[in-house]
């Protein structure tokens, strides 16, 4: 399912990152970071809504609104019943509709917001996500005290607040078609290896995107994955070639492996993940590269693991989905 | 914000209920019920799964529709990750956007759906919720083993699934309008008293909606909240008439209230609650009426708590938000 949109722009975006993506390659190109996963709050949940609630801010100050301009909020997280973006998007005072694709979800806002847009319910909206490494560990695995070793597929949920404000009014970037994904399950079960059973969703959604809109793999610059890692990058490859005879191997990359240096930051294992990694690289150095006209279409493929911890204790599958959005420079 | 609608259509709905709810004065009228709230299954996680799943299958077959003849499906529920939805939707193998808005996920799936049938970006949507009373008990409140007494003012997560089909396909109720509500903090944060917290949202919602479309309460035969309770229920007439001088005391009721027998029903408490809970009401009695033509208008209301017991744990206020959409007979 392919929408195309009409006179639907990216204005502006704000990143806000925590400390290990400070240290990585992009560190210096985030609007704001901290310096300890505390954030300044005395919680973990404490310090996720003040990263997303700070992108908020940012964002409407970098594009010098008043929150009165934004005509509705569109947001979600990792945390049990979205409760970070319930709490971040509270003083806006703005209408608000809370979704949840998991590591998907900032991808399904601009798909949401871009089909309002463009049919003009609303002018302006703004699209946000967070994640933090602490308060997903906490909700989804062991204690981090317990220091359980994990094995090299692991990702590292990324810390961070971003926020995206899209409208009617012409910029550079285009938002120019969005697919939304179907769920996949490929029998996998192991939660620390979230790429596997993300990159069949991933690999779904780019075919089904390409079918829509009859395009061949090459018509964009980049295709970009939300957070497979280092092995579900090459699960993707493989299965692309194999599944659909599509090549990935030229305009392909995952935003997961370029938010960290993973030679030096070990602790990353096979990459980033969760719903802020994504935006993180496609805010900052994919969008560089694109007002700088390095690369032009780009299509942002993000990956969610459909994953509670009460049912992977019960033994079921963990389902994944994938939804993408083409943004195009003009 | 509020939405109008052009030509989109309520087209078939279905409904899935547990045994208290089967109990009630709406039992007969439920396409299915479970005498045991394991519904076949071995958890309640898998038994809430297969009441959304019973009752995405069982609008299909009662509108004579294929999978494929539907363009997306939008669901969301109370479970952590809206794990729910995301498994009961699996095999449905359709595109699918997950939502989240406490109990009032159902309104904004169905404003969600409208906006993309009335801007034509789909032909045909499925809505879809879900709650379980012990799924929702396990993952928010003490385990019931415990056997923690409760006050009156607390509420019972209603157990069922419920889909509806809307469409442009004409039928006889028209999905006139819909309206998006902001995140309300009213400085409340009792877990069992929940009719207080979301009791404001409605009226914020209710009056955002009458103000935008320049309607007086009267409009409408039939102005239906939730899941407020009978508590809920008083505070917000009291609300909406020091407030905002709006009576609501001759076509106002509540979905929570209705759907039990709460002088015969003891454990009920309050009412009911949970996403299900208003379209167990909403899809049967309120739209067998309609249907006969004894009420023509009526303003769904549906409220949410935006709450995560992390967050109570650690004193911070529930917040709460209402959706709200106009369904009219044509």
């Amino acid at each position: 399912m392919t929408f195309k949109f009409n006179n639907v722009y990216l204005n502006e975006v704000a990143t806000i990152a925590g400390p290990y993506e400070k240290k990585g390659p992009l560190g210096k190109m985030f609007d704001k970071t901290y310096k300890d996963l505390y954030c300044t709050e005395t919680s973990w949940e404490r310090a996720e809504v003040r990263l997303l609630n700070d992108s908020m801010k940012m964002v409407l100050k970098k594009s010098d609104l008043k929150k009165e301009d934004i005509n509705l909020v569109i947001s979600g997280d990792l945390l049990n019943q979205i409760s970070s973006s319930s709490y971040a998007v509270y003083d806006l005072k703005r209408p608000f509709l809370g979704i949840y694709s998991a590591c998907a979800t900032n991808v399904e806002a601009l798909i949401l917001g871009s089909s309002l847009i463009s049919s003009k319910y609303i002018n302006r909206c703004m699209c946000s996500v967070s994640s933090h490494n602490m308060s997903s560990e906490k909700q989804f695995r062991n204690p981090t005290e317990y220091g359980a070793p994990k094995p090299k597929t692991a990702t590292f949920t990324s810390t961070g607040g971003a926020s995206s404000i899209i409208s009617n009014v012409k910029s550079d970037i285009k938002i120019e078609s969005g697919t939304i994904g179907k769920v996949i399950d490929m029998s996998q079960n192991d939660p620390l290896d979230m790429g596997a059973v993300m990159a069949p969703a991933a690999a779904d959604t780019i075919y089904q995107h390409l079918m829509d809109t009859k395009r061949d793999a090459s018509y964009y610059d980049l295709i970009l994955t939300g957070d497979l890692g280092l092995y579900g990058k090459e699960i993707l490859k493989d299965y692309m070639l194999s599944e659909y005879k599509i090549d990935l191997t030229k305009n392909y990359n995952d935003c997961g492996v370029m938010l960290y240096d993973l030679l030096e930051q070990k602790e990353i294992l096979a990459g980033g993940s969760g719903p802020v990694c994504s935006p993180l690289v496609l805010y900052t150095t994919v969008l560089e590269q694109m007002k700088q006209k390095k690369i032009k279409r780009v299509l942002m493929v993000a990956t969610g693991a459909l994953f509670n911890p009460n049912f992977v204790f019960q033994k079921e599958n963990i389902l994944s989905i994938a939804h993408a959005v083409s943004l195009e420079v003009i």
